[in-house]
């Protein structure tokens, strides 16, 4: 299987450029010394995600042609949003398809960005953009199953490496894997004396469950579900699993209570608003210390979009 | 009176690099059309708040021998943490004289940066903190009151005009007046479009007042103590209020409920923590919109250090 190459990741960095927030690593001051820690704030992209980096990636690679036919996408949630404002940005008509079951906060956070929202039930999602894709002559943008979406979301391991050469452990969350396939492939890449582990829900752990098997290990969707990480709920495809093999050199998981923690620390500590997803990695750091290595940490808080009830929840 | 100048901020912002993160500018996209923003997002300096380029230049700006003999501020705010973290940095001594009634949590913050942390009944912070720079031969560093202070805060303006050299209208809070005369100098010099407005809480107004009146007036200070915004309680001085009457095209004022909204947009929409005193420039973007000039719009997030309970409290 051909995997995406650093290569890869720096033609999108051109790409992506003026789109995409280049995002500064913060420091945490409060961290222990002997791991002292920055943050990768993804949460801070337009979008509220790191998934505007594949998606402006992925439309930036079309070529004229294909591109005037539109793009379609089916997500409830950041890669929505992400491939709206993507094709915003390049003027391409956009239809994303939801579930009508969405929270309206969602659907109109996508309609903001011009792009078509198609409401079908949940179970009709799927067949509803082949469906698009097949009458518009339009092209699919998945959320992580494709080279041009991994390398994208590669952009942010190409900063952190540029940021902190000497970088020694990133922690980065793995759900579809498209976030960890690309930072690892960059900072293995270029920070050789890097450890990158991937991080993940106790509750969904399918990952950490596959990559100890030697292969994609299926998790039935009813406990993936349960998870506060409604980000971190979907599973590797083969392709970002190939990825994660080689770049990964561990994955660790965190329970939900440990993940709301970090939230706190990342608001109160940090001035940061993450959602529950985008803590996970800060929950590893504080509450694996044990299972990781020490040295000049970069954890990765890859989204924030949260309801404000949750939010005051968490905080309260 | 010799008004701080440009190359005075040039030369403060290539003392501080790498002592002060470089924030970016983070668009909203949720803003009016006619009038596009972009936060300047402070509140993700190290210590919560633009108070560490103001301490981190007067600090820089000290030759080796003064330096060594430590330095002094008395402050229970943003600016102690500021001074302790800019002198640990440098390897300086600090001494910060704190009101014995400080909050635990600020104690402990300015002790982590390994300053001396003197309490005192409130009365004698000023005294205190004289007779120390006595005793040690040590340099007080003022929280606004000196040209170099007004110079360093004025490089967040710097990266406003080099990031937006477009920008037509810049919201700064005003309070002691070091943020605002330093960002109004560099922005009023290399943005000749641009109006720069400051924005004060209703409940302590007194620049405003000033403004109109052509002179400082003054507001008892238990009028000024009233406003939810804890950082916008003191009053210019000489020298910030002759930068102002130079550099502020007005002032508009804010209601301390606008402000607790504000704090809420920046939470949910643009996933920053802000302290009351950093969402009073987006309140005025808010809610005096009928006042302000359109076009392209950035808004200072002047800092984040804000309690969980009062945090949760404004989200609830």
């Amino acid at each position: 299987m051909q995997l995406v190459s650093l290569d890869d990741i720096r033609t999108a960095a051109d790409r992506v450029r003026g789109q995409v927030l280049r995002t500064p690593l913060l420091p945490a001051l409060w961290a222990d010394a002997d791991r002292p820690l920055w943050l990768k704030p993804e949460n801070l992209q337009a979008t509220g995600a790191f998934k505007l980096r594949g998606a402006s990636n992925a439309l930036a690679a079309l070529d004229e042609r294909t591109r005037g036919k539109g793009v379609v996408a089916y997500s409830s949630g950041n890669h929505a949003q992400a491939v709206a404002r993507a094709a915003q940005l390049l003027g391409v008509p956009a239809h994303i398809v939801m579930a009508d079951s969405t929270p309206q906060v969602k659907i109109d956070g996508t309609r903001r960005y011009g792009a078509e929202v198609v409401l079908v039930p949940v179970a009709e999602r799927e067949t509803t953009a082949h469906r698009l894709v097949d009458e518009l002559g339009a092209v699919l943008v998945p959320p992580f199953d494709h080279p041009d979406i991994i390398a994208g979301q590669g952009t942010a391991g190409l900063e952190i490496a540029e940021d902190l050469p000497d970088v020694e452990l990133v922690l980065v969350p793995v759900s579809g894997g498209g976030l960890a396939s690309g930072i690892g492939t960059a900072v293995t890449a270029l920070c050789p004396n890097a450890t990158v582990i991937g991080v993940e829900p106790e509750l969904a752990a399918d990952t950490a469950d596959g990559l100890r098997a030697g292969h994609i290990v299926e998790w039935p969707v009813e406990d993936r579900g349960r998870t506060i990480a409604d980000g971190l709920r979907a599973q590797p495809s083969e392709l970002t699993f190939a990825h994660l093999q080689t770049v990964l050199d561990g994955v660790v998981t965190v329970s939900d209570d440990e993940i709301g923690e970090a939230m706190r620390v990342l608001a109160t500590r940090n001035r940061l608003v993450a959602e529950p997803s985008g803590a996970v990695p800060l929950a590893a750091y504080l509450h694996r210390s044990g299972e990781l290595p020490r040295g000049r940490t970069v954890v990765v808080v890859s989204g924030g979009n949260v309801d404000r009830a949750m939010l005051a929840d968490v905080l309260g």
